[in-house]
């Protein structure tokens, strides 16, 4: 099963790295963004006989790996695929 | 409008952070994960007078600077809010 998970930086934690693309994006004439925000992208494939223990191993990978819960958040869906 | 930029490496490119996962993910226990791509996960604010304008403006954002056409694919999506 394919598992997509999305890890963002907190609301209230500094985004450095969103911050710098901001500023490059103002300086190559894109005035009117805000709020840029840098996070990951993760896509893997679970071998899992169904798509509730594809979710509960992404969980558990977030948790232990994927993501750094103290400073980021995360959601993931999962396709049959 | 809010817009959501996904930047993965091209299937045919080599993803070294994705295999570096992958090894730890195995290693943590996880034996039946394969293929982890790591991407970029990108949200900005557009000020845009229609959805169409804003997916305009994304497009030209990814090729100019968040992401590397040569070795990465981008995908975005568009949202009123």
């Amino acid at each position: 099963m394919l598992v997509k998970v999305f890890v963002t930086p907190r609301r209230d934690i500094l985004d450095p790295q969103g911050r710098a693309v901001e500023q490059s994006l103002k300086s190559l004439g894109f005035k009117n963004v805000s709020d840029v925000r840098i996070g990951k992208y993760v896509t893997l494939n679970v071998e899992a006989s169904s798509p509730e223990q594809a979710r509960a191993e992404a969980a558990r990978m977030c948790e232990q790996l994927l993501a750094n819960p103290v400073i980021e958040d995360y959601r993931f869906e999962v396709e049959n695929s």
